[in-house]
């Protein structure tokens, strides 16, 4: 047996640059819209939320974006990350197939976000920003940013979902050792966030309320942008260092995936993995190649939604998007997998779903944690909640291998560790964690509110 | 300016030996003593305790010991572990020091511990044990047991103390998840807990406590072997893999430390990394080297306490060692540096201490969680309270060279993460964090029940 279990790359061999599959799409994406007049976007409209480079890169169809020194010497803390062949998890599942998994763990904040984190931050301190604002859900982003905002001396201001703020205080407690300041949404900060207080002092925030108050914030504060951690093309480009140092490792490995399996949520960690190989089945050179996005059952936006016109937040600040969507209005069920509960998707993975390039699965929470407590008995990580939602898919498809005898190569996004989700362990293996059916009355009803635009 | 930020090893070259200093002691070290009768420990008194073939490393004086290759596949899931070049800190110090750190955070608990953990579920699964007990304080060898022994499908029983246990939720579920039972001591699952929990059903419980309960449930249940995490030789002797491969990358790196700084609870970690360096000093190829063992202020066990023989633990069930110890009834004050609460130290370090070989200073904690802060904003790793401390210490050997304009390099022994020790980073950055005084009276108490031997 081959027994190499980690390939991994020196600094030197670290990317250059990202990949920018805008060059590389068969049709163009659909524009974005503006919120307020339903007109195409155009970089003026943006300005006052992101410095003029982002939006460039936005709507650039450049095929390769050169990666800022000063980006690649923050990269170097934690890149570039380890591929693993997961020897032990195959042997536990007695499956001929080839695992792999290139885990984004080792990052401070201990996921893929500081990709994109470190480059928005840059990106602002170029062009003089001071201060940052942006929202944050279970607090993965926020302290991803924090983390980018420490590295360049920007001040960040983070309105976190009042529930997960006093649920989930070490995310919080991570963003402030980074410097940055922390407030439950909706706060008295914000005229959205007095108005929703006034109505509801008890109201445990949303994702969307929590986009508005820091938008609001951004437009009405002196040297102060905004900042997103996923959906958006600028986002995902970031994102590609990812997938193009896996190819590389993949080379190393001598393999190819058969099947590449990813969670998505607003699909930044997956798409940064799969673009650069999606590549390969756009032109012709794998077209076998399966690419499978998996999300939560519960808020299974590109399984079940429609590919429209919408918001990308409850509050209609956001611009309007082509993508599959459960409508703007939607607030998923309290999933543990808090990075899944987004009621859209990344507009370019809608568009490579459209086109046939990509697939995607549905799973239920119960299924994925056993999966991720069986990850962590044979590969030792412990594994986020969004990550065992493809770990379960990973292990579906290793076990159909057992079952015909094929020895096809499997390759998972691993996003992140679980280290500040060990209550959704707990909950699973004392069997208090439960399942959420589809919400479909409640999407129904979203949905009727989708724009009248496009 | 050279910016290269890591330094790795393939996974090829990781070493093959554990190093054991033992051969190269100018003297050997004083014989361990049975806790019963005060004579000199036999092989057979430790059998019933542990594997023969730990027993016979723990006095091994063979210099380099073979790592089984069922370990070293184990080890590959995160070591060769990385050196890090830390020119983020060095430039917001604005130091011409050169400093570095050996970062072991990346295994699945999150330290250096599993380099002994599934050394000893190794020999343990040899053996034919079926069942393994210990203990745990705040729960990081806990853990790592947990996960040796997963690897190697041992049933692990854990007491943890009670107060941990039931404050510190997050390493007990992370036992769970490895599939150990982990129990909140004092346990009516012994006599020794039971007596205690008769006489206060409320007991907090120690680690002295829950070292009597692991070793009565052993000596008391069939197949069943009782396993420490720190202070024994032959724990020291597996931690040795970090040290090689240190000086490995250092040589890499083309530099070699001026100072080596690592924090010391039971001496384990720190050890580990510095032993293969002690080597040059002991043999004279390196006398100006300076090792420096940081301990907290409030448990100066190396810098305060007397070099005496004492009792491993608080009910006199572990062997008697000749260490630095602050008597073994003496109960530390409750530091967020959990690891670093024990009353005496590895015998190998004390003896190089009384040789001259290392030295030792003690810490504040408040000190140290502002140069985890610190350390935190520039390289990004958020640290365990433990390594903080001696964090601390380059800091201030760092801003020496700024004053005196030496270009030092300046080595730290990185344990690992702080991700579920986050409270403690928000007890420092609300300023709720209090420093302990040395408690005196308590370590004299304590110290005039040392046992009348050697």
């Amino acid at each position: 047996m081959d027994k190499r279990t980690k390939f991994t790359l020196d600094e030197k061999e670290m990317p250059t640059h990202w990949y920018n599959i805008q060059a590389d799409l068969p049709k163009p994406l659909p524009p974005g819209l503006h919120p307020g007049t339903g007109k195409p976007l155009t970089p003026d409209d943006l300005a006052p939320l992101f410095p003029m480079e982002l939006i460039k890169q936005e709507v650039s169809t450049e095929r390769w974006i050169e990666i800022p020194d000063e980006v690649r010497d923050i990269y170097r803390l934690w890149r570039p990350t380890t591929l693993f062949r997961a020897h032990r998890l195959e042997k536990a599942l007695d499956t001929p197939a080839k695992i792999f998994y290139k885990y984004e763990g080792t990052s401070p904040p201990g996921s893929h976000k500081p990709n994109t984190a470190v480059a928005q931050a840059y990106y602002n301190k170029q062009e003089g920003t001071k201060r940052i604002t942006t929202e944050t859900g279970a607090g993965q982003w926020g302290s991803a940013l924090s983390f980018g905002c420490a590295c360049f001396g920007i001040e960040l201001k983070v309105y976190m979902v009042a529930i997960s703020y006093h649920q989930k205080p070490y995310r919080r407690i991570m963003m402030e050792t980074w410097g940055a300041k922390c407030v439950p949404s909706p706060s008295p900060d914000t005229k959205t966030g007095r108005d929703m207080l006034a109505k509801d002092p008890e109201c445990p925030g949303s994702l969307g309320l929590a986009i508005s108050e820091a938008v609001e914030d951004c437009v009405t504060h002196e040297n102060t942008k905004y900042s997103l951690g996923s959906v958006l093309n600028h986002v995902l480009l970031h994102q590609t260092i990812n997938g193009i140092e896996t190819k590389k490792l993949m080379e190393q490995a001598d393999a190819y995936p058969d099947i590449i399996v990813g969670c998505i949520g607003g699909g930044s960690n997956f798409a940064g993995l799969f673009l650069p190989f999606v590549k390969d089945k756009i032109d012709g050179t794998k077209p076998d190649l399966r690419i499978i996005n998996v999300e939560p059952a519960s808020c299974p936006t590109v399984t079940k939604g429609p590919y429209a016109y919408d918001f990308g937040d409850s509050a209609k600040l956001a611009p309007i998007v082509k993508m599959y969507t459960l409508g703007h209005g939607f607030i998923p069920p309290p999933v543990h997998a808090g990075g899944l509960r987004y009621h859209g998707m990344a507009p370019i993975i809608c568009h490579l779903h459209q086109l046939g390039f990509v697939e995607a699965r549905a799973e239920h929470q119960i299924a994925t944690f056993k999966a991720g407590v069986t990850f962590a008995r044979a590969e030792g990580i412990i594994s986020a909640p969004e990550t065992n939602h493809c770990i379960k898919v990973a292990i579906d498809e290793a076990l159909k291998c057992r079952e015909s005898g094929e020895a096809k190569t499997i390759l998972i996004a691993h996003s992140g560790h679980g280290h500040v989700d060990m209550a959704a362990y707990d909950a699973y293996l004392s069997g208090k964690l439960i399942d959420y059916e589809y919400p479909k009355e409640m999407v129904e009803a979203a949905l009727s509110e989708l724009p009248k635009v496009g």
